[in-house]
């Protein structure tokens, strides 16, 4: 960034140590220079945010412009230049996550009410590692574990009481996001199943090699469907076991574990001396958003005495609706499930949690140190991943008590019922194809044109694959183009639905958790994939091709 | 909580669904209801931001009862109502940790200009993990890495405009906090040391087991100081390599590692056909603030032929200081380095970064999916411990802009500068030791009375160890009883310093980084901590039994 700072400006900047002091002393005016700032930033901001996705789609290589000096200024700028350089350079080419037409990821609107309480969260800057800097944040972090605790365990009003604050145990972790709360989960599962005993100091001390040759077997391993998150990939990698350590079970036509698959796998583990460190159910697949048959698993997971982790990043808020909990039935009997906060109960980014069912087992991954953490105090740290972290909890609990559980189940049973809106939308639209149902609120689909669709149906597999081949390089480009557009953004992957034999096609994504989005905007959105289709060059060429194929 | 929402109240709460689309739009005026609130909440900081460290001390169990509710309210609250609730129970009991009077723990005072910049963070609630959802804030994060790569290694300009908005390595990881750092540094070194090769998929797909198998070891290592920060036994716990592989290597008597030692140890570690995961050196130790020697430890990794890695969580700013930055030589030579930004880069908690040498060396951890962080894009959740994260990078390069090199130099410069002052104090007061001398900016020092001091030099070992008992006592009661006070707060830690022999002693633990510290502060402190020893029941008790021991 070049510094637009006048000379006269930088006396007002921290060029000496007073104005040092300045910096670090808060105005006392909301009419000060920084008052006026702040009253400037919010007005610009909710410009912004009412506008479209992004204001000026831009080339990432020209955006690194602004963003490629590796100089450190060597004198300070003043906050009112900086200010203009992040409103003209950064914020303007942010993506605006919040538009009703962005359904494309697990983002979403933030309430409004989000502004003003974060900047409480910001301005005492606690630090939660410990009771020492943040004092009453501590108790409230553990209300917060203790309040989603009980949404999904379900425990009675005096379990809470006995366990809530207790010093020596942990109903749950917070943390910065699912993936943190997954590798802890599976962290605290891995541990607890090579634990201390005679002759054996336990893992967390002596590692996976002496604990596998300890407890005399070959290997171990994580069983979670072949949808489960990429977190777990990495994980597994971070915690020793390795990637090869995910045993991947193929799923049903509805993108749930085979559990006849899983049988299969659990008999090869025997044989191979293996030992499991969890079993993982899903509720609500990124992709497609589909819930495994937790019940089922559960039984599985008792009779294999093996830990049952429960990945409810995006489904967990579904029990907030008295009309679609039952689809989360079982999870209940986790020994542990992930939720995130960022996505669901629409806190801003940075917030997850991991629930235990039995607080007494994080105690695997305790740890203590001699200025923090002593035994016997409730300072957080001595239970989670992260050393120092934000008292984001603050927000969790905000929006709990704003929102409300019918608050919550309203949002829940609006989205699954725009899902099915629009799988019916595409359903019956002759030139789309939805490729997975909506079980929550994500369904996945693609753009073929009539034609060729029914070119599909009397086509041989290999002929299949061919034009599947041409229509996934369609999809790609519409994508693209749409979110070059800036008016709505879906997101794409791959799947390979059953219905598609072994071909893996690349779809459309789409998640429906903003309450702003209607069915006349997801009208629109297919209007301009087709009008994409139809006008740009690329398409057109691809379209050729397909047509070619079919003629042949 | 209660709510006090009156039946008019709930009205304009969330109870349905329009009232619900209006959370998430966000208010056209500063006039509206929520925008007087976000005044209100402003004026009611800064009043509580000036004032004491803790409002009125209470005992935590009592707070605790604000927080003591499992249930989520069946109802929406009023945001008013709610508002109020957190300045009553939540603000009104948290840690005034910008304080300066607050100099126990590694937390500051906050530039005000944070307060307005976090706003557009959250406001545009931009996740970091992928470009599609961050867009802009991708190249400022990536530059953020860059310019501290370039304050740690000094490469030209050339080099960054080749590296640091590459796609396919990544000069750094942005992460939540320096424990992360560590854990990102340590897991990369470990896949390092075990890459594919024939017969050999690397241990990020093997696991730990068969990478010493393949790799024919029958161990490894991390060597660190005994002063190392504590995140490091949960790297190797988390790593699977368990917390026996941390190799607490003795100190000298200024608190660093001991060279004579760490050769002993590396000799050990041959015979036993271990390998090197790490060699790691501190730049600022946790409890006392002192500097590896890291020009030598650079040569000995170099002669070992393994990973050198430089905590700098706390230090690493010191570089920004020319009268200083000589006190890390050696750093530039480390292959990670971790850098903590909500430490001396004055950024709102829960920032950190770990910074590679060689930016190839993140993609023995590189990850992809199916729907994001695909092969070639330039998304940086690929590279990255947590999956979706803000875009806090923004505030470190707000900060690094507006309060540049020289700003962050002053500073530097003031906390050493104030450390030597205070040092010298205690020193001089015939009541107070200086327990470990400031090499930057912390020390640690304790209250023996001058009888007690004349007696300990008479004395042997075990008098000295009966009476350094009952002085850890006494520190632990003045720490806690002036922190109960909520006038200043000085952290406290044990220790084993050389000229101590044996003994572990408690002591207090001194961090001064917040401007806003002056010398009369640090004066009226060690005041305080006289008149608790002289006031105090229990310090008396304490003291007469320390009398007892010296006339016996």
């Amino acid at each position: 960034m070049k510094s637009r700072a006048t000379e006269r400006d930088q006396k007002h900047a921290v060029a000496n140590l007073s104005n040092l002091y300045r910096i670090f002393t808060v105005p006392e005016s909301p009419d000060s220079t920084l008052g006026q700032i702040d009253q400037e930033i919010s007005q610009n901001l909710s410009g912004f945010l009412r506008d479209r996705i992004v204001a000026t789609e831009q080339d990432l290589a020209v955006i690194e412009q602004d963003f490629s000096s590796p100089e450190i200024p060597e004198q300070p700028t003043f906050v009112s230049d900086y200010t203009d350089f992040l409103m003209d350079t950064l914020v303007a080419q942010s993506v605006h996550t919040a538009s009703p037409g962005f359904v494309g990821h697990m983002a979403s609107a933030l309430p409004s009410f989000m502004l003003p309480l974060s900047r409480i969260m910001t301005a005492l800057n606690q630090n939660l590692v410990k009771i020492e800097t943040s004092k009453a944040f501590t108790p409230m972090e553990r209300q917060v574990l203790g309040m989603l605790h009980a949404l999904v365990f379900g425990n009675d009003n005096a379990y809470y009481q006995t366990w809530m604050h207790n010093r020596d145990s942990a109903l749950g972790a917070f943390c910065s996001g699912g993936t943190l709360a997954n590798i802890t989960a599976l962290w605290v599962a891995r541990n607890n199943l090579f634990p201390a005993r005679d002759g054996f100091r336990g893992i967390a001390r002596e590692g996976l090699h002496r604990a596998l040759r300890h407890y005399d077997c070959n290997d171990v391993a994580v069983l979670i469907s072949e949808r489960g998150h990429y977190s777990f990939g990495k994980a597994a990698d971070l915690l020793g076991i390795g990637r090869d350590a995910i045993r991947a079970i193929p799923t049903d036509g509805r993108n749930r574990i085979d559990l006849g698959a899983l049988q299969q796998t659990l008999r090869r583990l025997k044989r191979e001396n293996s030992r499991i460190i969890s079993l993982v159910g899903i509720a609500g697949t990124t992709e497609t958003g589909n819930v495994d048959p937790l019940n089922s698993l559960a039984d599985i997971a008792e009779e294999q005495g093996c830990h049952f982790h429960v990945d409810a990043a995006w489904g967990g808020p579904t029990l907030f609706s008295a009309n679609h909990r039952h689809l989360l039935q079982g999870i209940e009997r986790a020994d542990s499930v992930t939720i995130d906060a960022h996505k669901q109960l629409y806190v801003p980014m940075g917030a997850g949690m991991v629930l235990f069912r039995n607080p007494a087992s994080p105690s695997s991954i305790e740890h203590h140190a001699e200025y923090i953490l002593r035994k016997g105090s409730k300072d957080l740290g001595s239970h989670t991943l992260e050393g120092s972290r934000p008292g984001t909890a603050m927000l969790v609990h905000s929006a709990l008590n704003i929102i409300g559980r019918k608050g919550y189940e309203l949002l829940i049973d609006q989205g699954i019922e725009r899902a099915r809106e629009f799988a019916g939308m595409i359903g019956t639209h002759p030139e789309f194809e939805l490729v997975t149902e909506p079980e929550l609120n994500l369904l996945t689909y693609r753009y073929v044109p009539a034609r060729i669709q029914q070119a599909l149906q009397r086509a041989d597999t290999t002929r299949c694959s061919t034009i599947n081949g041409h229509l996934d390089k369609l999809t790609k480009r519409i994508q693209k183009s749409q979110r070059a557009a800036g008016r709505s953004f879906v997101s794409r992957t791959r799947l390979s639905p059953q219905q598609f034999g072994d071909d893996t096609i690349t779809v459309f994504r789409v998640v429906l958790a903003n309450p702003l989005t209607t069915p006349k905007i997801l009208g629109d959105m297919l209007e301009e994939q087709l009008q994409i289709a139809a006008g740009d060059e690329r398409a057109q060429e691809i379209l050729a091709d397909l047509e070619r194929q079919i003629t042949d």
